[in-house]
């Protein structure tokens, strides 16, 4: 299968050679992340795309010192909704009454009962359902991504609160989450390309029921 | 581009009609879900694959009664680890090191960090560490069921610790996050077959930083 290929194809590519990506595979990449599913459609999270140089390093210095940060061609940041708010909900509910344009009992019901308890609840819950929702967009950007084959490095390992602070985000609300080079691998530098890449059996990983 | 014809195709399937999905496609599906990166590498979730019609039965009791549980052909329970232990953690490294045949000093000083950190904090961060990661392979298994024309259903509205005790999962170290029935969409009964996917804009979606 030819999704499966480009998935084997992928790699957390550790060096990357400055090259940029073409336009046109990076709006298929968003593209993708935004047809990822999301709990009750609420989409709880948006992309910063950055390209800018000086902003690149500013990241990398809160993010391990890794040079794919400044070496890739686009950085992605994912973010969160830092928690759920009646209005956030409401406005995804309007949005989706205006795109089908009629208004559905069972929805309105299923609003209601969004409206009567998400926003109740502790923020760094909704901050981490919300994150879990832009994980699911984050993966369909890594996959979409392969299939374009460009190389992306799936990355946790950066401060971010730093990054919260370096892009503004609180003030939108919001709470990054992980972040995702795009850029071409530097095969000549990166110790990792030539490596097996490492999984556990199907029999570690599966259990049947039938 | 072609994936993003089949993710534009994919849809919550809310009704599925009983037909069986293939096996190879379900290896497939399965597959792509094992290529997700993970953090650390350590793949720190399991794939309970479900087609006993009892169980099923059982699960859609605890699931809002929702038809597709029982109506798919596959239902696929994502749960990831309750938390990281030194023992899962060294058998993530020592797999790495079987596998690609060496020790690499620098790996292994990466495995030092990690046992210095990871077991000590609280379960919950450690779960929830660990639900991400199973959310990401998750939907590398939503895209592959599309890609194969395989109908799907992402869902988090089933109650997640009466599913650990039918599955037994939590005497395995394991907490179910999501859940994703696989099957054929049965467009006669299902309310949202027709109806149009609802995305905000790109421009409440993307803030680009050139």
């Amino acid at each position: 299968m030819v999704l499966l290929e480009k998935l084997n194809w992928r790699y957390a590519t550790k060096a990357m050679n400055g090259t940029k990506v073409a336009q046109n595979k990076i709006d298929t990449i968003i593209e993708a992340a935004s047809m990822a599913p999301t709990s009750s459609g609420l989409q709880p999270f948006e992309i910063m795309v950055i390209t800018n140089q000086e902003l690149k390093e500013k990241i990398r210095a809160i993010g391990w010192d890794q040079s794919v940060i400044t070496d890739c061609s686009h950085l992605l940041v994912f973010a969160a909704w830092d928690t759920y708010t009646p209005e956030r909900i409401n406005k995804m509910f309007d949005l989706t009454n205006t795109i089908r344009g009629f208004k559905n009992e069972g929805w309105e019901n299923y609003r209601q009962m969004l409206l009567s308890s998400y926003p109740q609840r502790d923020a760094e819950v909704n901050f981490n359902h919300a994150a879990r929702q832009a994980y699911i967009a984050f993966s369909q950007a890594i996959a979409a991504a392969a299939f374009e084959e460009v190389d992306s490095t799936p990355m946790e390992g950066f401060d971010a609160d730093a990054l919260d602070e370096i892009l503004n985000l609180r003030e939108k609300g919001l709470r990054s989450c992980v972040i995702l080079p795009l850029g071409y691998r530097d095969t000549e530098n990166d110790w990792l390309v030539n490596l097996t890449k490492v999984r556990k059996s199907k029999e570690d990983l599966v259990t049947v029921f039938e």
